[in-house]
């Protein structure tokens, strides 16, 4: 019997607690630092049992020998008061696990199977060595089958998201090409024509923005569920960030270990982003697959693989999907970073003479493909009007309503004021671009983080440069991050510039 | 830069330091809570750069925004005064993950890159997800290329030690099989014949007793080397615990994401086990295989693959090995946790009459391998030599020597004053016995953290018993742990009794 404190100490998303070397309910030694206990209240009636990973401390300021010190995030999930009695128990790993250990020795999953490991998941019930356990042992072979019960598994765990509308489309991006920003434009495009499409989007993981931090340059994207239906209702479309509407938790907390361990596989991508879409209450979907050699999908050949699971799953849970190969070998647009890219973003709706041809013309293309998925149009016709609507600036008029509904940023941020122009080393023409690397330098320079962090790019594939020209500029906000990003882009810069071909400057 | 503050927090085996959300020489924000961090000293000359798991702290009582303050593991391993001053940096995955990341893809692993890996687990390098990673993509294909590199870098990371005598011999186990304390009655009986032994035996994993728990009953068992040098050279042999000595971290370091995932494949196995008779200087090794449907090798089939395996390794590497397959169907001797089974070894020993003759046998059987090894004897001579020091006396002279030069502990264990026995629920015959269950309920009763705790066997299979009659007897220490132990025993006792076949119960 232990009396519950409170601790300010943060482990987010993780619940820990501490217990005295001395305590005089348990004998320390019978746990083992950094497990998982569980925490039973005594109140019978109060059914918040927590799980925790455990700290051993000899500090009575800390944890006297009669207290359980709670982090932050375990006291607010226990939700009891300080003072309150519990026990405590060493963690029973959980059941589903015997499943996973029958799929390390070659086993297939069945879908019950899956749906108990699924929502274990979700509930934090696992362990990152677990996790671990879970992903690698399904990396090494997943049946398609097994891909369609995780898909629908995780798309039970969290909030599901129904729609009076019977279409409801939606557009997704694998990733991997840096200032990629199109349902940006896409969105308000397809809001003025009168589809449906509540998008959300994920912050960066691992990329120097993501939609949502793009869109919060320039709106407030962190609305409840009944605020972004709200705006739907009123404008067709909404741009917000899909993390406060909990739509997929399990993937939420695979996440947390398919990043430090870099397992990105085709099957554990099919079932992430088709579990949200069918929790978000989708039903057609355009999906583009930027395919070069230093984005997420590096080949023709694993650009049709993932296409076909997508489609098969897709099918097997009701989804419409059209798949879109685009060009995945060098950024879009100029700028990389949340404040850079938005300025894109925004020229492209007011038809600026000087915005990005790639990103207009990327975002028309994907709209539409989108705008296709209307009955009401003549097939083939989505292209025109999806062009027509930008044109006449309805797609802007769209997008400022869409940012007024979720709260337009009142202050502008502007790029970081700390900057660096990276040049051309030699006379030549920019053969190639490498998305990873200078995604790399965007976010040591600060992005997402510092919103007017990133990079400026002058140059893209094809262009003519002189030596000393420049190619982009890096902007920060603090000089440390300003020194690490500039240093990397000394080392390599990320920009492939090649003599030009003895014919074409013989003839110049 | 940081000012280094000691904590009394207890995070044994890990590294663990806490940063102050206020912290005025980093952004907290941008550290992950549990995610590894290096520490890094100011002072140049100063090589003890460490990696730690990260808390974050909102409580200057506990870290002031100006420090960094360490666990005890964190802080003996910096091995700085308090108020030095130190900097952080988020922790980059070891290189050698991108060895894990191919395996994992199918790819077969190269001697150097296991050579990093191994070196990397063994220093703490990698965090429970990375072992768990590159455990779980081993266990799906390992090649016996990989088994044998593993064996030689797992020899590498540690201790090695070496000996003057041209035959080292030794005796393993596999485990599985609870109160198999055959070493205590082996290594007497050969460092009475002659040949040197310097055993080193683990503690208890998930057993309810290891060698080194059971002979710490006896004698200290927590030896340096120069000790365990010192007792061999005037003894022969030695039993002490193999953890002191460091023999392979890297296993120890494994065995943390091992035990709870109930990973154990026959190739983690052989590497396990002949890495640490390489480091130990092992030449000639008897390794007993117990076969039975509740112990760890369950079927014949899987018995002659892992002798199979190991025999190619252990010639590989330079070792003689003879394997023994012995029955595993049922506990040996009658004690099961260490005051219990010590009492088992030293009736053996003194050749009492009421000795457990299975445990006798046994010991006599391996005892006479291992003696196969001297070149002096005649081949196949072995056992008998060894039962002439068993009943001579002289082995238990040899014990006795031996428990007096590690140091003869001076109070007398019992076994747990509280006791229940388990009765059978009617007449029959003993048909079969439950390794596995008999041991969790020992465990349960408190072994071997509490040396009396275990079980007291009264009938083995085959024996004829009478309803009500007792089958063992429950030893605990304390109260709880005497209720968890009755409690599963109640549930089933994991002993099954048979009705006598009829043929035979007219003819009585």
């Amino acid at each position: 019997m232990l009396k519950v404190k409170k601790i300010a100490i943060d482990t987010e998303p993780e619940n820990t607690v501490f217990l005295s070397k001395h305590c005089t309910s348990y004998r320390a030694e019978e746990f083992r630092a950094l497990k998982k206990i569980e925490i039973h209240s005594q109140d019978q009636t109060v059914k918040n049992n927590i799980l925790a990973t455990l700290l051993i401390a000899d500090d009575p300021s800390l944890v006297a020998p009669d207290e359980l010190a709670l982090g932050e995030q375990a006291f607010r999930r226990l939700a009891l008061p300080e003072g309150s009695i519990v026990s405590i128990a060493q963690a029973q790993p959980p059941t589903s696990l015997d499943a996973v250990r029958r799929k390390i020795t070659g086993e297939v999953m069945t879908a019950d199977e899956i749906d108990a490991i699924i929502e274990d998941i979700a509930n934090y019930r696992y362990s990152p060595m677990e996790i671990a356990a879970y992903l690698i042992a399904s990396a090494s072979f997943t049946t398609t089958e097994e891909v369609l019960a995780t898909t629908k598994a995780m798309a039970k765990t969290g909030t599901q998201l129904s729609w009076e509308s019977p279409i409801i489309v939606d557009k997704h991006c694998i990733g991997g090409v840096p200032g990629n920003r199109t349902s940006m434009i896409v969105t308000p495009i397809v809001a003025a024509h009168g589809l449906q499409m509540p998008k959300t989007s994920s912050r960066s993981i691992t990329s120097p923005s993501g939609t949502a931090d793009t869109m919060e340059v320039l709106a407030n994207v962190s609305l409840s569920i009944d605020q972004m239906r709200n705006i739907v209702q009123k404008e067709s479309a909404c741009l917000v960030w899909g993390g406060r509407v909990n739509l997929s938790p399990a993937d939420d907390v695979l996440i947390t270990v398919e990043r430090p361990l870099a397992i990105d596989t085709r099957e554990q991508m099919v079932a992430s982003i088709l579990s949200k879409k069918l929790a978000a209450g989708s039903t057609h979907i355009v999906l583009d697959i930027p395919v070069g050699p230093t984005a997420k999908v590096r080949t023709q050949n694993d650009a049709v693989r993932l296409r076909k699971l997508m489609e098969y799953v897709s099918s097997e849970i009701g989804l419409v999907i059209n798949t879109v190969f685009t060009d995945g070998s060098q950024p879009v647009g100029r700028g990389i970073g949340p404040v850079l890219e938005a300025r894109d973003v925004m020229a492209v709706l007011r038809n600026m003479p000087d915005a990005p041809a790639d990103l207009k013309a990327r975002s028309l293309l994907l709209a539409g493909h989108v705008l296709d998925f209307d009955p009401a149009l003549r097939g083939g016709a989505g292209r025109a009007r999806a062009q027509e609507l930008l044109d006449s600036g309805e797609a802007l008029a769209a997008m400022e309503r869409i940012i007024d509904a979720q709260g337009r940023t009142n202050e502008t941020i502007c790029p970081g004021n700390l900057t660096s122009e990276v040049v051309a080393p030699r006379n030549g023409q920019v053969t190639a671009m490498n998305c990873f690397r200078m995604a790399r330098i965007a976010r040591l320079a600060g992005a997402p983080m510092d919103k007017g962090a990133g990079l400026d790019l002058f140059k893209k594939v094809g262009d003519r440069v002189a030596k000393g020209e420049p190619l982009y500029r890096i902007h920060s906000c603090f000089s440390s991050d300003f020194q690490f990003a500039k240093a990397m882009a000394f080392e390599d810069a990320g920009i492939s510039i090649d003599a030009i071909e003895v014919q074409e400057s013989i003839s110049t």
